[in-house]
C-alpha cells in the first residue's frame, strides 16, 4: 500500500527487472521463452516511463495467472486471413504474446502487400500500446494500433453508463537521425494506468481527468470507482474511443462494449481483449531513406519553431520516451514504493526473492 | 458579405444545388462529367450538414480554377503500387475528383487483400473527409481516412508558430439497421471551416476554440488571422495532427508542415494536397452481416444508456448528419446568406444566373 509520506522510488537496472519478471512469471507456470518476452515487454514498458503498463502490472497478472484467467499454454491461431489481413485467436494466452505475434504477422505479409492488418481476439491486457506500433520501425515500416481497454471507465457523450473504455491510438513512424515518432494515447484525457498509478503514488489527480456521478471534478484517485473518466475533445473523444473499439474489438470478434469485463475486478474470467495492429511498408511508396529524412526535417522544424512564452522546449511524440529511455538504461528505472511493497507482498506468498 | 443582421438562410433542393455547381464550373472550364461528380460530392456535404464544405466553397474553388490554380485535365497516374497499397498522383486536379480514384483503387485491391491502403499527392481540398469515409459502407466495407488540411492554423503544442493544420481523420464502419457510425473529426477542436462558417454567419465563436498569440481566448472569427486553433486534448491533438499529416501528406510525398501553402491566401499555386484511405473489406474479418449486427447492437445500447441530468439523447458519431441528411433531403437545404451573396457577385461576373 501507498503511504502518505513521500517515499524515494527504488532504483533497479533494465536487465534486473526483466529477469525479475520473468522469474515470478517462471514460478506460476510460465514457460520461459513465453515468461522471458512477456517480462522484456514489461520492463520496456517501465524503461520508457510507461509506469502505468509496466513492472506495476506483475501482481495483477500473476493473480490473475494464479486465478485461472489467463492461459497458459494457449493454441494460438489464425481465424481468418487474406493476403493483407488475419485475425489472430489468442485463446486467451498473455496479451504481450498475442500482439506480438500479430505484429510479426502484419509486418511479414507488408513486405508483400504493401499495408497489412492483423486483428486478435481472445488476447488480453499487453501493455502500453507504443510497444506495438514501435515493433515495425526497425523494419522501416510505420505501425498503426488500436486496442480496446480492459475495463470501462468511459460513457458515452452526455452519458452516465460507463460503457467505452481508455481504448488507445499509437503509431510507430521511422526517422533517420531523429528518434521515431511515437504517439501513444488514450482516447480519454487520462489513461486508467496513469489513475492507478497516481493512487500508488498517494497522490492527487489534475482537474479533467475524471469527474464524478454529477459532473463535478474528481481528484482523489482512491476514488475514481464513484466517478468516469473524460474523453479528449469532448465528444471527439468519446466518437474515437467507439471507433477504435469498433476497429479493435468489434471487428476481431472481441469484446467491446457491455461485454468488455472489468479485469481489475473480475479476475478469472476470460477478457475477450481486442487489438488491431495495421503495418504500412515504406518500401511501397517509394525510397523509405527520403521518407525517414522528410520526418527528420519535420521534427526539426517543430523543435525549432517559434515557443510560446514561458514554453522551454518543444518535444514531438516518442521523444521524451526516447530520452527516459536513455537515462532509465544508463541510470536505473524508478520503481514506486508502492509497486515494491505490493510485489514483496506476492512474492512472500510465492517463495520467492522480493525485488529489492 | 455577411451583414450584422441576422437573415434567414435561402433553401434550395440538393439537386438544385448540384445542378447549380456543375452549371458554374462547367462554365469556367470543367469537363462535364468532372464537374457534375465534384458537384454532387459538394452539395452531399451541405445534405449531411458539413456547410463549411460545401457550397462555402464554390467560390474559392472556382477563383482557384481562374487563377490556374486547378489542372482542369489532369492526367491521374498511380506511381507506386503493391497489391494492397498504391499512390496515386492527382496532378493538381481537383481534390474531390482524386480522392474518389483512390478510394474506388482501394475498393477494389481490398477485394483481394482484404485491407488495402491508397494515398494521393498533388490532390486539393476535397471537402468534407466524411464523404471518403463512408464510400466503402455500400461494399460491406470500413473506410479510415486521414488528410492535410489546406492551411496552417495549428502550433505544436508550446509553440506559437502554425506548422501544422487541422487535419481530420474520419471513419465509415458499416451496420445493419442502424445509420452508420460515421466519425469525422479535425484535430483542433474546431475546423478551420467552422471557424469560416461563423464568420460568414456573423456569429462569435465558442471559447476553446481560438487563442491570440498571447494565449487568450480569440471569439471573433474575423480575427482569426490574429491567433491559432486549440488542438483537442492538448498535447494529444497536437500528436494527432502531427501523425495525421505524416500519413496523409510525406507518407504519399505531398505537402507537410512548412510546404502547406495557405489556399485562402494563395489561389494560383499548386498545393499538393495529400490524403490516405484506408479500406477494409469486412468479408476478411467473418460474416459481415454479423458485424453489422454487432455494431447496432453496440450502438444502441450506447443511445438507451443512463444519461447525465439534462441530456436528452445520446447520439453516436454520423447519426446526427444522417438525421440531417433525411430532413433537408425533404425539406431542402439552408444556405446561408453570406454565401448566397458572394455567390451571387461571383455569377454576375461569370454572366451566370445566381443560386437563388
Amino acid at each position: 500500500m501507498a503511504t502518505n509520506t513521500p517515499q524515494p522510488p527504488a532504483v533497479v537496472t533494465f536487465e534486473r527487472l526483466q529477469a525479475y519478471i520473468a522469474m515470478v512469471f517462471g514460478k506460476v507456470g510460465m514457460p520461459e521463452p513465453d515468461a522471458h518476452k512477456v517480462a522484456a515487454l514489461m520492463a520496456s514498458a517501465d524503461l520508457q516511463g510507461s509506469d502505468g503498463h509496466g513492472v506495476i502490472r506483475l501482481v495483477p497478472y500473476t493473480r490473475r495467472i494464479l486465478a485461472g484467467g489467463i492461459n497458459l499454454h494457449p493454441n494460438m491461431r489464425t481465424v481468418h486471413e487474406r493476403p493483407g489481413s488475419a485475425v489472430i485467436d489468442g485463446d486467451n494466452g498473455m496479451g504481450h504474446l498475442v500482439v506480438s505475434r500479430a505484429v510479426e504477422l502484419a509486418i511479414e505479409k507488408a513486405r508483400t502487400t504493401g499495408v497489412a492488418w492483423v486483428g486478435a481476439r481472445f488476447s488480453n491486457h499487453a501493455g502500453p500500446a507504443s510497444l506495438y506500433a514501435r515493433m515495425p520501425i526497425e523494419h522501416d515500416m510505420i505501425g498503426l494500433y488500436f486496442a480496446v481497454g480492459n475495463a470501462n471507465h468511459l460513457p458515452p457523450w452526455g452519458g452516465a453508463e460507463m460503457l467505452l473504455s481508455t481504448n488507445p491510438i499509437a503509431c510507430g513512424i521511422p526517422t533517420l537521425h531523429e528518434p521515431p515518432v511515437v504517439l501513444d494515447m488514450a482516447t480519454t484525457v487520462a489513461a486508467y494506468g496513469k489513475v492507478k498509478a497516481k493512487a500508488k503514488a498517494g497522490e492527487m489527480m489534475p482537474e479533467g481527468w475524471m469527474i464524478d456521478r454529477k459532473g463535478q471534478p474528481l481528484l482523489d484517485p482512491k476514488r475514481a470507482d464513484e466517478g468516469f473518466l473524460l474523453p479528449i475533445g469532448a465528444h471527439k473523444g468519446y466518437g474515437l474511443a467507439l471507433i477504435v473499439g469498433l476497429l479493435a474489438g468489434t471487428l476481431n470478434g472481441a469484446a467491446m462494449g457491455r461485454d468488455v469485463i472489468d479485469f481489475n475486478k473480475d479476475i478469472a474470467s476470460t477478457t475477450n481483449t481486442g487489438q488491431s495492429i495495421l503495418v504500412i511498408d515504406l518500401r511501397a511508396f517509394g525510397d523509405p531513406a527520403a521518407f525517414k529524412a522528410r520526418v527528420d526535417t519535420i521534427v526539426r522544424d517543430l523543435r525549432n519553431s517559434e515557443r510560446l512564452e514561458g514554453v522551454d522546449r518543444i518535444w514531438f511524440p516518442g521523444e521524451q520516451s526516447h530520452l527516459k529511455r536513455e537515462r532509465y538504461r544508463a541510470e536505473g528505472i524508478p520503481v514506486s514504493p508502492g509497486v515494491v511493497t505490493d510485489i514483496a507482498a506476492l512474492a512472500r506468498e510465492l517463495g520467492v526473492e522480493p525485488l529489492v
